[in-house]
């Protein structure tokens, strides 16, 4: 799912951990990068005291690093994890990832992401956006990227789904972004992406979830509007939150002025979402995140 | 429900209104008091171009104005409020209004209040708090203030309410504020004080209403929390919103730490509400505030 | 400087006023719209108490006005504004104004521009890019506006500035937008422009005026970054200030990591006040702005 | 300094390191802790990449922990840090610290402070509250703590210093407060305290140092303001910063709104970075700090 990038003399690693939480972890997983010659660069750790869960993220140079970069994962299993009981990921800073878009008709978040990608501040390739509405399509030919549009009614829903997970595979996709996708993603579609969809609601979630949130928000009177963006669950917009922000409005905001608004929220949160996806930063638990920045 | 305070050479009057919008209303208000010698300090209106209402805040010196102040209500009312179909309120800055603080256990709000008052922050008569719990009367005490407790049961609720009434109105009470006040008050109860009771709700409305919304918040994994003042109506947290704000949360904060957060984002909201409802900025209309600030 | 757009039966005018201050102002203007058959959608005004300068921005639907479009300057002007020593200009919502975007090297106040041009978010006029270097000129191709590259050393400033004065007079441009232009303009040039032209400033100013802000920041350890949109006047960062806003950064932020943040707040922060220029709610007296919005 | 106050089952040490960056430090260290059979409650580090500086905080459970308290610092710096040229603390949170505040007539830190003592949201022992006028002396009264006058002129300054700090010395004071002290310190008294004086400024720093920040904030017409808290060193206001925060204001602010809206600012920003402080979260390199929170 990724190209091969940055020169090895920059490269980096990264493990990014979770267990039941026990004495010693800490210790043995930086002895074991410090004994292999690894030069750690950055250490994150995080005890959820309830669950008795350890969350841990730690970054290392590989140059001098002892263990080849294709044995690290069979090695650290082998020698560490199996011990602690771990789910890991490894990742590597020289594979950069394929993401694919989803949008429909509002372009503020595809332009916001394209204007990072092309000007190189998020390292990722994005070799194709989908949507269901063709009006878009102007945008992906501007950045030269190839745009396939899937219609979905009520009818053809499961073989479009299953038209674009063809597609995906054939690119290699490795996470998706929902830019204002207004399409109800199904469960088996999800399931194929477990915690690697990243979604972009308009509101403060847990209020307002769903449809029009801008005019609930309205007719409630807040003073305060929000966006959060979070993975997919099958449960609509209730994955785990991964960021959220607000900004004031007042009486003398109108439904359009909110739209107006939250868009500038929108489009910052969803592409911070895509940075610390990138960076490798977030870890999934029980429906909630650690997000290591 | 006042007391005289402030030298009458400073002194100004505060017009609220309310009205069906139409043509010449700022024109004929602002005419009325320029003509009568009135000088405007501050002009604010708003139309709820759905509803088709408007809404006006002015203020001006008193000092040279023709009509007395005793008379200044009966002449608005016949020569413009009839002709518009205006709910109007006036209000002088010479005249201080009575306030009654309700708590519980927790003190910080509390704290906040008096010390704000006790430094001339906010110009407000404190006759008395209300508890249901006897934890706090050592502040009461600390700042001079007549503490009464009326501990409340299943059985004893509509009498202590009933006592409680009796109190306010015997100190002309003119508005109250729950200041964590964890005792749900009766819908006649609210009746007395339509528009004039400010809770602080630790939440950021309508996410999460009741109880427990920091342990709620804390198990959604969000990333920002929030606290919410509002006048208080029979529907639990419903209520007309006049302030809300946030604070950043991550995965690192345990329940006890979004507790000690909220604690700030509540206490600073809740008296910057009372200061707005001081200064007479707020109008309520169909559940919702305007605040002219 | 302008183009109609919008069609004349939505179409609004707005006047900007400033005077002395004196009774009656509120009062006779909105009279005179009112007599005139106007209807007042929004009306703020402004005191400054310690300079006595009153200013004032009353805007009104133009359909069934007695006065014709052309000739409310000059009524309002005997009738009214020659009486109370008034500044004033007016505006109609159906003139769209020419605005040029200044650029050099980054990439990221332009795109976040064009998208909301594109969008239709504001409604504006962009015949032109000018730069002092090349390297953006693809995206002013990508979005179809002509660019122009005029390279500044030290011996031809004064000349490519009599170039870019007679292109700016040539489009009939009513206002530059400074989007990262890293070239220092005189003061003749600036004189052509006084209050025409929006700069975006990467800190908050006052704090680190001048280049490398982002530096001076990380060197000090600052806890928060800013930036701030003004009016460029001839003394360098130091015009009327439009806007400003700040992101929290910590101890763990390289000066990269300030940089890549701080581009998030230049571009919304630079986007916004070209939203208030363009609805005509800032007035500038003695180097400060008054922001009606 | 310290007062004996949690029971030692629940009771845990916090070790603040810095030092040259090398390899193996994360791992040596909390193979310490490990090997001697402490449980890691939080480790963070960070390293300053520029100068080659790495800092960490660890923090252990102290139960079951094979070295006696008093023989942790020993036994770490033989066995640990002498190797890696570390600079440490060792804190235990069972020794509860002693605070004075400094404070002049303005009460608003000092109540928000003595609240958050009196409601044990800050565990940390307040023998006195010096002051160089009288005004406070009330609060003092109220909240049963001594206070103590040093007025300060032209002449007397360097021996009243001295009665300071002999009132320190005799209370064994840790640290100390400046809760709006409006006198500057004097080099040898800070000398004394070195990162261990904390002020809160009221303004943004760099913006605005000195006397009247609000009043030059007015001046300048910013649209936020801001407050900083950081340690006293002897350049004015120039010490390492520790939290700053900012609320945004408009041109309908007058200088008194500015005055009051910062108050809120400070004090919050103030007791956070007291909280800080009590927490061992802060270390201080070269003018900089690094808050682990």
């Amino acid at each position: 799912m990724t190209s091969i990038h940055s020169s090895p003399d920059q490269a980096s690693a990264t493990l990014l951990i979770h267990c039941p939480d026990s004495k010693g972890i800490v210790a043995t997983v930086s002895e074991f990068i410090y004994r292999n010659n690894g030069n750690i660069t950055n250490l994150d750790q995080h005890v959820d005291v309830k669950r008795k869960v350890f969350f841990m993220r730690i970054q290392w140079e590989l140059r001098n690093f002892i263990i080849p970069d294709d044995k690290i994962g069979e090695y650290f299993d082998t020698l560490i994890a199996k011990k602690f009981d771990m789910q890991w990921q490894l990742h590597f800073s020289h594979e950069v990832p394929n993401m694919a878009v989803f949008v429909s008709k509002q372009s503020h978040c595809l332009y916001d992401i394209l204007s990072r990608w092309r000007s190189q501040e998020i390292e990722v390739n994005i070799p194709l956006i989908i949507s269901n509405h063709p009006e878009l399509e102007p945008i992906a030919r501007q950045f030269g990227i190839d745009f396939h549009c899937f219609e979905i009614n009520g009818l053809n829903k499961q073989e479009q789904e299953q038209a674009q997970l063809r597609l995906l595979a054939e690119h290699q996709i490795e996470f998706i972004v929902l830019a204002r996708y207004m399409q109800i993603l199904s469960e088996p579609f999800i399931g194929h992406y477990a915690n690697r969809i990243i979604n972009i609601h308009h509101s403060f979630l847990p209020a307002f979830p769903g449809a029009k949130p801008y005019h609930s928000a309205f007719e409630r009177g807040v003073k305060v509007i929000g966006a959060t963006s979070h993975y997919v669950t099958k449960e609509l917009d209730a994955g785990p939150i991964i960021a959220q922000d607000i900004i004031r409005v007042s009486h003398a905001d109108s439904v359009e002025d909110l739209i107006r608004k939250g868009r500038d929220l929108e489009k910052v949160i969803l592409s911070r979402s895509i940075w610390h996806h990138l960076q490798r930063q977030i870890l999934v638990y029980q429906n909630q995140t650690v997000v290591f920045s």
